[in-house]
């Protein structure tokens, strides 16, 4: 009896799920992929007998030119993959260093995720493995041994917008069982992402832990909206419904997200324990983001005292014709000449963004507008990104 | 210029994502799939010209019975997609009932997503795709134009286990702006589950605004812990990183986790505000979350008015000999002695645990013990258990 019963336990491993997931049973091959080796190199596995042929993709791979309307730019380097007798088809990489890298697998020309690693993050409508490779930089990345901070999802009310709109908010460690007060930070996502972008491909909840847990950045709130102001959530968690989430969504840079701000640090400030004054407040975003870190910390010139502009598009649409967008030279001037601590610039050597940048910095210079500048490697990627927060986030309050 | 500048603003729409998402995208197809029709078929699509066959796999599909070690079981079923002269493969569903499904496509005998489709759910190891239908049943699953209650992860210490664990935590609309005191449902999850599962799988947070917005449940905490005592979080959410997750975890059936569920109550009771007593304490799990609340509530035999066991295991392991599952039957008639207002068994006809929990009724019912019994259609699946959390949660407090 007792025999048949421990029987019926395993069994019951086996067949925990019987229609619904009983696939995930049989359909997860029983193989190793992504297999990180001792000295840092990765080997990528597929079962797929049939197939003619298996290409792996992703930013582990030296980035290929590629025709564009832009012109000639970066993209992942495609690898070969080679097939043994049992139909396993495997590569593997040489070392790579510390990061967090992506990859998809091309079967027959296919491109698709890779069944034996079920890490996978969405990037606007394209959903990718992952993987990191510790050490160095990644180690801000990865979940470790350290105190960590709480993340929410939680809904606000807009009154500008008409809708509850969902958030996407970081509490600091010891935030609950304290009765301290706390900075913020207003978080911003590119064009294509959301209230998820930068929690999910961001790492910002592991990379405030790591922060704040070695010192290097002063427990804060983190506070990441949705830009898109046509989406009350991120697609699939709104009440539009699942729908596949575009790289534009209407109404994104024409004025009524910056005009609406103050509904986001209205309810900050009323639903959380913040230092609810402009020393204590900073803003940044990526790409779309920094355009509108640019634009609500000019339009509300005496708000923030930190800003951070990622790899920021900078120009308004031409159709963009609305009050936020008017004298936006006088609203800089006004918010230089209302003092603030940081004025940080940051894009890579090779963003398309590049030579926009150059050009507002040129402006900022004849304005005579402090701010600081970095210029990496790299492009318009997250990886860069992931790098600015951690620079950023350490020079604020 | 300005013309330039619309068209640099449309090619940042185009090239938000250089390397690591350039790939974004290109790779997505773009072609429509799942498309939802007006009579509630459904047609999948893909774009695979050099596909020599391709199958859709799903829970949309009648089962079919597969061989498995326990004999006949259930499987999904599998339907042809057909090629058109552009490559694209097809396959149109008949009408389709209300409810959440989730389904693959079979690309050469490669199982895989569908990489127009981003809405996807990692059951276990494995990761497909996920549509609703609407109406019935499925409006539960649905983010309706309702208060939406919070979602939190955050980490509580247990000192039984000696680690900071990562928690799931929903808390109703109108928690953080009200001094109300709230009632509280642990819920747990089965073998291979983690404290994502209910979240994401069983749709708890939809389901819990739906149901308090209709006034069909009283408003109160669900607190979704991790019954896998060697971890400290979701495989990719704790200390132990990226890992294929299993079915069975160390250690889950062998009473560690029973034996320190008072380290979760003491943080919910001391870190938000509930109605510490047993008539406002509830706890439900799936399966092994099952075989956890009917040991847990008769180890601490007067701690909870409410159990609900789904689809439940119910025999401890026999190497399962530490004093947890010591005088079983002393501690269940102690805990109906105690008396409590619900002992919910629910499980489908076809469920692999049906004899197993119609000996313990059997048991219940030579023991007089009052339990209320719900048999459904089907077996194992996450379908019944978003039912029975539905049938569940209006019986509480």
């Amino acid at each position: 009896m007792k025999k048949i019963l421990f029987l019926k336990l395993i069994l019951l491993v086996l067949f925990e799920f019987q229609s619904f997931a009983q696939e995930a049973i049989f359909r997860a091959q029983q193989i190793v992929s992504p297999e990180i080796h001792d000295n840092q190199a990765v080997t990528f596995r597929l079962l797929a007998p049939d197939a003619k042929s298996v290409q792996v993709t992703g930013d582990f791979l030296p980035t290929v030119k590629m025709d564009s309307p832009m012109g000639k730019v970066d993209a992942p380097g495609k690898a070969d993959m080679v097939k043994d007798d049992k139909g396993v088809w495997e590569f593997k990489s040489p070392t790579l260093g510390p990061e967090l890298y992506n990859y998809s697998f091309i079967i027959d020309g296919f491109t698709t995720t890779d069944p034996n690693n079920p890490f996978q993050i969405r990037d606007v409508a394209s959903v990718t493995n992952i993987f990191i490779i510790e050490g160095g930089q990644a180690e801000y990345y990865k979940t470790n041994d350290f105190p960590h901070g709480t993340v929410s999802r939680r809904w606000y009310d807009s009154p500008g917008l008409g809708m509850d709109r969902r958030i996407t908010i970081y509490t600091p460690p010891g935030y609950e069982t304290s009765s301290e007060k706390y900075p913020v930070l207003y978080l911003l996502h590119g064009a294509g992402g959301d209230e998820e972008a930068w929690i999910s491909l961001g790492r910002t909840a592991q990379i405030m832990d790591n922060l704040i847990a070695q010192g290097k950045a002063k427990p804060m709130i983190v506070v990441m909206p949705n830009g898109n102001v046509i989406q009350d959530a991120a697609p699939g968690e709104g009440s539009l419904g699942f729908y596949k989430p575009v790289f534009m969504a209407e109404k994104t840079m024409d004025g009524t997200y910056e005009a609406n701000f103050m509904d986001i640090i209205k309810f900050v400030e009323e639903n959380y324990r913040v230092i609810a004054d402009k020393s204590h407040r900073a803003i940044a975003g990526l790409s779309m983001g920094g355009f509108h870190t640019m634009h609500i910390s000019r339009y509300y010139p005496n708000t923030f005292d930190y800003m951070g502009l990622f790899s920021a598009a900078l120009m308004p649409r031409e159709d963009a014709t609305g009050k936020v967008y008017t004298d936006i030279d006088g609203t800089l001037k006004t918010q230089m000449d209302n003092g603030y601590q940081l004025y940080w610039i940051a894009i890579g050597k090779t963003d398309f963004l590049f030579g926009e940048n150059k050009a507002y910095r040129a402006k900022l210079d004849t304005m005579k507008m402090p701010y600081e500048y970095v210029e990496s490697e790299g492009g318009h990627i997250w990886r860069n990104w992931r790098v600015y927060l951690t620079q950023f986030v350490p020079q604020l309050f």
